[in-house]
């Protein structure tokens, strides 16, 4: 085990591309998008203002796959210059309905993962989202067993971890946070004098993104795996 | 101070139409979906078909405001024969916008009844809905402060009640629940041994109504308005 996880007694987990494929499901729809916009407007520029409009509408509809459909219907009727069938628009709300309604795929070695620290950790999940959708994915997914608790929030940023620790009596330096998102997940906890362990995933939604080099101002450790947390832990 | 209520240490407060308005909106927004789609239909058989587009979309979408517009839109898709105009899409989305953001008005003397339960008794929210929606009602009310806890909730029932009791460490003799809805503020308290005051309110949704004469089960009071509650228990 190394040195810097003496401390640790709890572990909390991100969910989405963490413990399971989540991204990569969203880009496919909004590929589905594009080709239903194709004679409107080329691909990337569906791609930009499908964007532009999940950024104008997350104040007021926050995050989540219902936010998601709602942005793919406004991008629809924008980019046809409200031309769009009410058809189409019923098949893009199909296209979002699908997309909340499909099996849980567990990213490799998730639950040995879960199995191996279970017994030496307390394990909680903090993921954002769609209350129901995201309890769906996790009742699917099988874990629920390895937490001892769940915590589903509207955002994930430093205040809202101090407040979940408070409640749950968790001073920071025993904590662990274990996710993909640097911005949500990492940066929020190193902020509040927790740890951070940053397993990047493949496809991040751009809205996430933020450059490791620009942090200077955070430790954290990055790992390419999460198989490979539980020799550091353990 | 009443008697049954000697054990009472937490009270717990349903939020929409117990502590402010909220369904008068719904409808309102609703009759201006009939309204836009009086060519197809008369408003009742539209009010009919959106309760039935609510109900279908239920189990996936879940309750509150994202699923409400979304069941608003496929509502206006269907009853038009995929005939209404993306323009009039976007409308019926403004629409709900407009719901999720306009002001909070409280409910007559929910501040007073407040103020003086406070220090007596530890309170709590427990709420159904959108997680961002409800979090964003509770910062526009100015409430907060008089909660010990608040939990946002996908649906409740018997089961979700028992795991907040367990999480907060409450027994259910000590728990009392206030709502104005039979059938997720009281009916699932009492069946788990906790007790309910019930405040119906003149405007309920109609997945919300069950008929108190069916119910020969429980015990309950029920009270015509909160400002009664605070000499009941204190």
């Amino acid at each position: 085990m190394l040195k810097i996880f003496d401390n640790i007694n709890i572990i909390g987990f991100d969910a989405d591309d963490t413990l399971w494929k989540n991204e990569p499901h969203y880009r496919k729809t909004e590929k589905e998008l594009c080709y239903l916009l194709q004679n409107y407007l080329p691909a990337d520029k569906v791609s930009e203002i499908l964007f532009q409009t999940e950024m104008a509408n997350l104040k007021l509809l926050g995050y989540g796959a219902k936010s998601f459909i709602l942005s793919l219907i406004e991008t629809a009727i924008k980019i046809s210059g409200e031309k769009i069938s009410a058809s189409e628009i019923q098949k893009i709300i199909n296209l979002g309905k699908s997309l909340i309604d499909q099996p849980i795929d567990l990213l490799p070695d998730v639950e040995n993962v879960l199995t191996s620290l279970y017994n030496h950790y307390k394990l909680i999940i903090i993921t954002k989202g769609d209350l129901l959708d995201q309890e769906t994915k996790l009742a699917k997914s099988g874990l629920k067993k390895y937490f001892h608790h769940i915590e589903i929030v509207s955002d994930k940023n430093s205040k809202v971890y101090s407040e979940i620790l408070r409640k749950l009596n968790i001073n920071p330096i025993e904590f662990l946070m274990v996710g993909n998102s640097l911005k949500s997940d990492i940066l929020p906890i190193t902020n509040i004098g927790a740890f951070g362990i940053y397993i990047p995933y493949h496809t991040t939604w751009q809205h996430e993104v933020v450059s490791e080099s620009n942090d200077k101002q955070n430790s954290y450790l990055h790992v390419d795996k999460i198989s490979k947390i539980v020799d550091l832990l353990i």
